[in-house]
């Protein structure tokens, strides 16, 4: 049997390498710190300008994508930020007028909640926002710059999945 | 005056771009998306090979790098995880042993932490694993993709530093 035949899992990969993994524990750290310093600054942006949380616009996010409301065991899947309490946040979104909350026609023991009209254009208005936020801090980025990040960035994401797959 | 001397600021640079955002939004979405997959699967190597918790490691990090042990005000501004309860997570490493806290020399009413020779084992142990995990999952990217990422994310991190700065 050719050795060079075997596909190399991720581990195998690893020990082949000549030395150690200094360079990829910096790149673990500097991704961290370049999303957090992103991360801390869409936060200031949405509580100045908008009054809200992050867990909250992320919330709205979730709805603006589903048309027809989402159930609350959907959202809790979804949510990017927060795995916390999204009945606590949905709660306060009702009170605030920019999303409602009803029974589910096929399920009524499931509640459906989707965003309001006011609460849909509330959120087109802080995504227009975050995208210039973002385009602001990533301005001296060129084009090319951005393009090779999201391909390296998607192999990097890729290489992660099939790490935790084969864990 | 020539308009052309004139520093951009990054609204400006942002504004002269001819389209949308849509790019930049979608490498910081990547961003993040990267950073939670590695980050849930450290958590979750830490708590199955060393029954600890990221804000612990982190906590632990911190004190490996100050050899003479570090005040809690000088801890909650260094950790990189969490700036919740520091003082609970030292009783809790007070109580398994790996750090010790005594009154400062210099100001008997500050307190300073600092890994215990048990301690600092585990936590040297705990940085070859985290090193060897971060490894694997980096382990399909060439050198040269690693090299590439480290300096656009340098460089995308001086961009945000920048928009910060100018905010």
């Amino acid at each position: 049997m050719d050795d060079r035949a075997v596909p190399l899992d991720a581990e195998t990969k690893v020990a082949e390498r000549p030395h150690d993994h200094k360079n990829e524990l910096r790149l673990w750290l500097r991704l961290f710190t370049c999303k957090e310093l992103i991360e801390s600054e869409v936060r200031k942006h949405l509580r100045v300008d908008f009054q809200l949380t992050l867990p909250r616009f992320d919330l709205m996010a979730q709805l603006d994508r589903a048309h027809k409301g989402m159930t609350l065991g959907e959202l809790s899947q979804r949510m990017m930020v927060t795995n916390g309490n999204v009945t606590g946040l949905v709660d306060r979104l009702v009170e605030q007028g920019v999303i409602d909350r009803r029974k589910s026609p096929e399920d009524r023991r499931a509640q459906i909640v989707s965003l309001t009209a006011e609460g849909r254009r509330l959120f087109r208005a802080m995504a227009r926002a975050n995208e210039q936020w973002i385009g602001e801090m990533f301005a001296d980025l060129s084009n090319s710059d951005i393009e090779t990040l999201l391909r390296l960035l998607a192999k990097a994401k890729l290489s992660v999945r099939a790490a935790i797959g084969a864990a």
